[in-house]
C-alpha cells in the first residue's frame, strides 16, 4: 500500500500546496516522450510559460530537475571561463548563483547587500561599468529574504554596458507579472513548486536570441544534459531525442498552467499581494514584525522576525506537530532569527492566513509569550476585505 | 480540466507503464523536504535501491533529472581534465557516454563494436592496460540494441589496473539482479522508467567510497548541481539543504520500489526472461528475426530487424494509431532498420506479448506482408507455459 503523506499545510518557502486539478494530472497514465498525443501538451506547456514571463523566446522550456538546474544550465551556457559576470548577492540565492557562475569558471564580481535589504542600484551600475562585463545576474524574489528586486534598471544598465542580463525568477513566477521582453531579461530560471503550485522537479527556463548566439559560440561546449543545441533538439519540429521528458511532471505543470491562465495573471497578482498585506495586518497584534518593509518585500513570501526569547526549532515544531502548518527556518545569517511564511500559488488564500495567524498566536502562547489572537484574525480579516 | 491521455500500451524503450499503486501515489498531496514525515520515505528509497545495486554504498540516491542528468553527475565527479577514461561504445548510450566524458575534459578512448554485437573483452582489456586509466565505462542493458554486457571481467580488469569502474544501468536496474559490491563497480547511475516502472525525471545513483574519494579530491569542484559533498549534506543526517527533493517522483518510486520487494528480485528477473522468451517464440512465425542473439540480449528489450519492403514509420504508425501500442523505432545507425519492444517492469506480462504479437502479425498484413498470427500467440502461449 502506498505511503499516505500526512495532511501538512504547506505554507512555508516550497513546495507550495497542489491543487486538486494538478494532483490528479499527475496521476494519469504515462505517454511516450514523442507520443503524438504528448507532442502538443508540451507545446502548450512552451507557450504558456512564455506568456507567463513575457517573451517570444522560442527557446522556453520546462528542463528535467529543480530550480537548481536551471541555475546551473544558464552558467553552463552562458559563462565561460575568464568571463566577468557581475552578481547582486543579497541572500543565499544570490550567493548559490554566484558560486554556480565561479564553478563554471567565471570571474565573478559579487554585489552585495545586508540579508533582507534591496540591492544598491548604484553599486550594481558601478560594478557593471567597471570592465567588460558578459553577465549580470540576480535574484527576482530572494526566497532567503523576501526581497523583490526592481529589475527595470539593472536590465537597462546591463544593456548599456553590452553584457547579457541573467535572472533567477523561482519564486517570482506565476505570483507577480513578468514583462522579460519589455525590460530587456536574457536568460531566466524558476521552478514549479512556488507560486506555480505544480510539485518540484522542473525548471522552466527561457534564452533570448541574444543568449542563445552567446551559448552556441561558446569555445567548449556546455555539459550534455544541458546544452542548449540538444534541448532545441527535442523542443523543436526535429523532436530529436535529448533525454526523456519527465512526462508526470510535465502533465502537472500543464495543468498547474491552466489554472493560471483561467485565473488571469493579473488576478493572481493581485490575490497574492491582498494575502500577503492580510498576513502583515494579523502580525502586529502578535507582536511579530516582518524583516522587509512593504515596498521591498515579495508578495508570496514574508520572512518575519522572532520575538526575544522565542527558540525557532521549538515555534516551528509546535506548528508542525500541533497544528499540521510547515513555515520555513532562516537560511545563512538569518538561520534561528526569522521564519519564512509563503502565501504561494494556490497556497494563497485567506482561511490559510487566518489558520497561519491563529497557530502562530497559539505557537507564541505555548512558548510563554502573550498575543491577541482574536485581534490578529479581525485585522487579517478587514485588510482582506 | 486536466489533459486525460489515451491509454497508450507502452512496449517501447522506455516510459514502460506504471502501475495503479505508483500512479496513486504520486497523486498524493506534497510535503516538505524536510517534513518528519518525508524523510522516512527517502531514507527508505536509498535503502531499496542499494538492495537493488546489490550495494552498501552511502552514496546511493535519487538525483533530480533524467537517466542522462546520472550520467552528468558521474562524469562531473569522476572525469578531471587530462584522465584517461576507457568506454565501451556498442550503441548509442554508449556514444552518449563517451561524449559526456570527453565534455567533461576526459581523454577518452572508445572501445567499439558494432551495434547489435558485444563489447570484444580482450579489445576492452588491451585498451585499459594500455595507459594509466582513471576510468573504465560500460553500458549494461544498451537501450538502442538490447545487447547485455558481462560486466564480471571488465569489472576484474579495471580493479586490476587501478581505474575505476562505471556503470549505466538506466535499463537494466530491476531487470535483472545487480551485485555491484561483489563485481566491484564503482559508480553506477540508472533511470526511473525503464524496469521500475516509475515517471521519468529521477536517476538513481550510486558511488562506492573509492568514487566518493576520487570525487573529494578533484581540484576544481563540479558543478554546483552535481557536487556528491552538498548531495550527502541534504541526504545525510545533517539534512542541509541543496535543492528541494521532487516530492512527488520520491512517493511514485518509493511505491514502485515496494512493488519490487514484495515481488522479490529473482521473481522478477525470471518474470522479465519468461516474457521475453514468450515474444521471441512468437517472432518467428511473423518472419521477424531479433537482432541479438539470446545469449548476449538483453531480456527487458529486444530489438527485431524489419522484413525487406517494411517501412518503419508506417509499422510504428499503425501500431500507435490502430492497436494503440508504442514501440520504439532504432537509433543512430540501426534506424529505419529495426524496432525496439521493451518488455519492462509493470509492463512485462504474458497479455502484454499477446496483444504486441497480434498487433506486429496485423501491421505486417496491413503493410501487405503475410504473418500466421494464430502461430505466433500460440508459440508465445506455448514458450510461457
Amino acid at each position: 500500500m502506498p505511503f499516505v503523506p500526512p495532511e501538512v499545510l504547506l505554507l512555508g518557502p516550497g513546495p507550495s500546496p497542489t491543487s486538486p486539478a494538478v494532483r490528479m494530472a499527475q496521476s494519469a497514465p504515462l505517454l511516450g516522450h514523442l507520443d503524438p498525443a504528448f507532442l502538443p501538451v508540451l507545446e502548450g506547456v512552451q507557450q504558456s510559460l512564455r506568456t507567463l514571463f513575457g517573451t517570444q523566446n522560442a527557446l522556453t522550456l520546462p528542463i528535467a530537475g529543480t530550480g537548481t538546474a536551471g541555475m546551473e544550465l544558464l552558467v553552463a551556457n552562458l559563462v565561460e571561463p575568464g568571463d566577468r559576470v557581475v552578481l547582486g548577492v543579497h541572500g543565499v540565492f544570490g550567493q548559490r548563483f554566484a558560486e554556480a557562475a565561479r564553478r563554471a569558471g567565471g570571474d565573478v564580481v559579487e554585489v552585495r547587500a545586508e540579508f533582507g535589504h534591496s540591492l544598491a542600484l548604484e553599486a550594481m551600475e558601478r560594478a557593471i561599468a567597471a570592465g567588460p562585463t558578459r553577465l549580470v545576474g540576480v535574484v527576482h524574489a530572494e526566497t532567503s529574504t523576501g526581497v523583490l528586486t526592481d529589475l527595470k534598471p539593472i536590465a537597462a544598465a546591463a544593456r548599456a554596458h553590452g553584457a547579457l542580463f541573467a535572472v533567477d525568477c523561482v519564486t517570482s513566477l506565476a505570483g507577480v507579472g513578468l514583462h522579460f521582453d519589455a525590460l530587456g531579461v536574457d536568460a531566466a530560471f524558476s521552478g514549479t513548486q512556488k507560486c506555480l503550485s505544480a510539485p518540484p522537479g522542473l525548471s522552466p527556463i527561457t534564452f533570448s536570441p541574444r543568449a542563445l548566439a552567446k551559448a552556441q559560440a561558446r569555445r567548449n561546449p556546455p555539459p550534455f544534459y544541458f546544452d542548449t543545441r540538444l534541448l532545441t533538439g527535442y523542443f523543436g519540429p526535429d523532436r530529436a531525442y535529448h533525454y526523456t521528458a519527465p512526462i508526470s511532471m510535465i502533465y502537472a505543470i500543464a495543468a498547474a498552467l491552466d489554472e493560471v491562465a483561467a485565473e488571469g495573471m493579473a488576478a493572481r497578482e493581485t490575490r497574492h499581494r491582498r494575502v500577503a498585506a492580510a498576513l502583515r495586518a494579523g502580525l502586529e497584534p502578535l507582536g511579530l514584525v516582518p524583516l522587509v518593509p512593504v515596498p521591498e518585500a515579495t508578495p508570496m513570501l514574508t520572512t518575519i522576525r522572532y520575538p526575544d526569547g522565542v527558540d525557532d526549532k521549538a515555534f516551528r515544531a509546535h506548528l508542525r506537530q500541533v497544528h499540521e502548518i510547515e513555515v520555513g527556518g532562516g537560511l545563512g545569517s538569518l538561520a534561528g532569527k526569522v521564519f519564512r511564511v509563503g502565501l504561494m500559488g494556490h497556497g494563497a488564500r485567506l482561511p490559510n492566513v487566518l489558520r497561519a495567524l491563529a497557530a502562530f498566536g497559539d505557537a507564541l502562547g505555548a512558548l510563554g509569550h502573550r498575543a491577541d489572537l482574536g485581534a490578529a484574525l479581525a485585522a487579517a480579516r478587514a485588510s482582506h476585505a
